[in-house]
């Protein structure tokens, strides 16, 4: 199998000219984050996540982790893994310093996070959902709270899980039924059990910080009757040692299609007394608006995971692709067989993977960058117009980074042939990996009802037209860019015709009736995202274009960069055209039979 | 876990109307073949697959089959539900009557084929290989080798497997170096390791019969100097005895990522000695034109493969989606939790499933049937037109149906959500099953090849044009068949003009330059076949509309099939737009990058 090496290349080219880290340095409280700083960290870091993460990837897989009593055992390496990054102190690089973070732009955590699960995306959800713990603390735990916890989950010495699913509240959050009530003391007694609970224990980490959803005895049902609770595996002494034992337990964990090293618990609250001690986040009933401040940072994290498995499984094919012989390709010397990388089919596999996983990256940078925009550009316009691109392009970046991200994983098992069917090869795991990433956080249907339900609705579709705006502006430049980029304007040009189609469809006739627009939702934000992705792979080929032209930088890479480009625009982007009737076909033929006509 | 249900009444509509078994009965050979023999034996078999084979499958993925020594033990219930297929004569269904067949029609066997891969496609590969060397001995062995194992091959008492495979000679048949020496008594010394074979050893047959592709000494490079040999595990006296034991052994089995019950070994030929004794098929050198014989035959049951286990995922997201319940529909009553096949996005998922299934069906009944016809009809032309439609639509047909094997199961996953990425719940077995389907029996890409290097070119393209001419006419009677069925017309209508457009770029710049062509095979490939398997869905439309209109039938499955045309026309086969560019793309961009720059 092949080392993972962390993409410098490409990573560089967008954080140096797509989403500028010079830029973000200029704002208030990044001003140290400047690009030497930043590579510096991603350097030191990548080495530990190519030399020791990584090559716990595979053995991951194969052991799986198991239960004992009510203890997990991750498999070989793990444990060391997990501390070298602990001591090395490299959870804290985006979180704020009044609690020993780094203080650095979530976007430099965003690439972390991308080289986390290209190295092991088991292991990496550890300290990824300690992240989204972390942030709902930190917006809305008290003082107190967050003195006791933060600190400790920041550093990486505990990490933190989201407790949300029940066996019948999945997607439905507000059917969950895990009961809370206060003691005379202000904390609560949490009853209850919860599924699908990640690294809901682990043996690398001295305490274990739950965040819970539960419902007080009085409170209203459905999503508005929901609380927020801290529940810590121990709870914490006043000095800050740790205390009992608190009453939650693993009962069992799953057997899943993949990332089998991370435990997929069943969590039990309160079985052995009169419920587990948890303390309140803010208010009670509140706890779904606090999960919805999370809620773009995870799925943002979960189109990470699809960009980064996607990446991984690129390296491998190439490097097979590229030491393979078999058969003789088109104008191969007589009886000289041809490495496959020189076969039509392959280079066009290699190539598909390629473009798909640039544009993913752009996305997911993209994003983040605009995060920390919002969260840090001076001017309140300037920070609601980044709020505003953000809120529009989560649910794109989740359900598109993660259904490519299937794709191409799918198209590295083939690159291998009879080879990848075969377990040790190790590139099948990525593909198994991947699926999950279309499912949790809010499956990719539901992903798709956010877009037309939420976020087209915003400002009257003003957030919509600012995204065309955008694009228009780029397919305007690309005009007069020359005979080499002709063909990324032409397709992009044709491919935003499509999306303002469907787009007014939506907006009339599918927000007159909802199950028109949910009907459309999925054809819909395929179109949507392929375009964006498209506008963003023709961004950086513009970009570099201009750089090649100026004579500037590493002409190998950009060369690439605009080849990419173009590939993109012919081959993958007019997919657009194929989901435009969908759409317009709305509700009609998906209801035209009975259940059990089916 | 849900049981399985042959889909009988899809596949009578099949052979009541579209494939129909009536007039194959009325070809030479086949009279007993009427619709009531055939659909008695389809019950009968059928229950078989539902009751014993199909509670075989789960098991079969959890504990696999393993090596001791040199033997293989298939997991629990696979002896039983061998012997029970075998004892009922199962096997010789399709095969000549001459050597205790049933001499039934190819498509009969097809519709059979599909019911044990949903049932169990990984013990299936046991008799289906089988079928695969029956075919090889019926037509190139001696009348002794015929005598000797066909009748116990048919009867399914021996099992057969096929020897291709070696490490360095996969796609690439040609470079095998398996040796084959001749002996003074006329039968062959072989020695070598052959990767890859499926059922390479069982516990449920008495001896194995291994074809196996080797050299002999003189023997030219390449695929003209291969011969194929009968290698049978035990040798067979004079009097049909089994005798010694031939120097073929199992070294190892393989860790796949799905059909693991279905042992994939590595065979070795004559490590204890001076060689297995092999006996010559026909003549020396020509083992590789014997193997084209079978290759129809071969990818055609490869895309039965896909076809069945679409078949098999989409009855178990179908009732999963009509007993789950979760979150509220649009037009829900207040407070009634809606069953998840009322959410729009749900229906959209299932009803993608069943027309992708459905025309997965239309597809290999249609290449069955002609089989059938260029086997058995009277008139020359009448035999040739009929092999011609084979030769060209096979490379569809394999590549389309595995392919969309892979959405249709994906999709199986997503409807479960969480639970669907849970082995237990028995749907993620499909997805990981479906994977291999792509890659073996020529990897879609080399599909791709045969497509538009032999098959668009036979007749100097007059094949392809009799293929034009038929989904032409069925053009030209949507245009006559009312509003109902006016988005098919409009739709099927653009999907042929995207094809020619295409394939007249292959057949000018593509012939002019092979590197042209295979740069497009594999956008151009998938365009053809869903071209033609919206074809077959309009024209089962059409018929299901003329039956509806007359009153004729079941009017529920008629309506349906109707609606699954439609939205097959309107949801999936406006795909073929996004593939016109990446076809006329050519190769320019695929070899823009040197192999270091990728």
């Amino acid at each position: 199998m092949t080392e993972y090496q962390p993409p410098l290349r490409d990573i560089r080219f967008l954080l140096d000219h797509i989403t500028p880290i010079e830029e973000l340095a200029k704002l208030e409280g990044y001003e140290h984050a400047d690009a030497d700083t930043v590579y510096g960290i991603l350097e030191e870091f990548g080495r530990l996540m190519s030399e020791v993460w990584a090559p716990t990837n595979q053995v991951g897989d194969t052991e799986g982790t198991r239960l004992e009593g009510d203890a997990v055992v991750t498999p070989p390496g793990f444990v060391e893994a997990y501390r070298a990054y602990l001591e090395a102190g490299w959870g804290a690089v985006p979180f704020p310093e009044a609690y020993g973070g780094g203080g650095f732009p979530r976007l430099v955590g965003v690439v972390m996070q991308e080289l986390l699960n290209s190295a092991n995306m088991a292991l990496a959800m550890a300290p990824l959902l300690t992240q989204g713990a972390i942030e709902a603390l930190e917006h809305h735990g008290s003082e107190e709270q967050r003195e006791v916890y933060l600190t400790k989950m920041i550093s990486g010495e505990w990490t933190g899980t989201m407790n949300l699913t029940e066996p019948d509240a999945g997607s439905d959050v507000g059917a969950l039924r895990t009961k809370a009530v206060r003691q005379d003391d202000g904390s609560y007694r949490i009853t209850g059990q919860k599924i699908f609970i990640t690294f809901g224990e682990n043996d690398f980490t001295d305490n274990i910080i739950h965040l819970v959803l539960a419902r007080t005895p009085d409170a209203p049902p459905g999503t508005k009757g929901i609380s927020c609770f801290i529940v810590p595996k121990f709870l914490v002494n006043e000095d800050g040692s740790l205390g009992e034992r608190n009453d939650v337990h693993v009962v069992s964990i799953e057997h899943k299609m993949g990332i089998k090293a991370s435990p997929t618990c069943v969590l039990a609250y309160g079985d052995d007394g009169d419920g587990a001690v948890g303390y309140l986040i803010g208010e009670e009933h509140a706890g779904m608006r606090y999960m919805f401040t999370m809620m773009n940072n995870a799925r943002l994290g979960v189109g990470v995971e699809g960009l980064a498995l996607a990446e991984r499984s690129y390296q491998q094919a190439l490097a097979y692709a590229q030491e393979r012989t078999q058969g003789y390709a088109p104008g191969a010397a007589r009886g000289q067989k041809s490495l496959i990388i020189e076969h039509p089919d392959v280079r066009r596999m290699l190539l598909t993977m390629k473009a798909y996983t640039e544009a993913m990256r752009a996305l997911c940078y993209k994003v983040a960058e605009q995060l920390d925009v919002a969260a840090h550009a001076p001017s309140e316009p300037d920070r609601t117009a980044a709020q505003e691109m953000v809120d529009l392009l989560i649910p794109l970046t989740k359900s598109f980074c993660t259904d490519v991200a299937e794709t191409v994983t799918s198209i590295g098992i083939q690159v291998h042939g009879g080879m990848g069917y075969i377990e040790e090869t190790g590139i099948a795991q990525h593909y198994r990996d991947a699926k999950i990433t279309q499912i949790y956080e809010g499956t990719n249907g539901i992903q798709a009802m956010d877009l037309v339900g939420r976020k087209l609705p915003l400002r009257a579709g003003g957030v919509y037209q600012d995204q065309v705006r955008r694009m228009r502006s780029t397919i305007e430049e690309l005009a007069g860019a020359g005979p080499e980029l002709a063909v990324v304007h032409r397709e992009l040009a044709g491919a935003l015709d499509a999306l303002e189609q469907a787009t007014a469809w939506i907006m009339g006739k599918g927000m007159a009736d909802p199950a028109e627009a949910l009907s459309a939702a999925t054809p819909y934000q395929r179109l949507f995202a392929t375009t964006v992705a498209g506008w963003l792979l023709a961004v950086s080929a513009l970009k570099a274009k201009a750089l090649l032209d100026a004579g500037s930088g590493d002409a190998d890479a950009l060369a690439a960069k605009v080849v990419t480009g173009r590939f993109f625009a012919e081959q993958l982007l007019p997919q657009v055209h194929g989901l435009v009737a969908p759409v317009l076909a709305g509700k009609a033929d998906l209801f035209a039979l009975r259940p059990d006509q089916l």
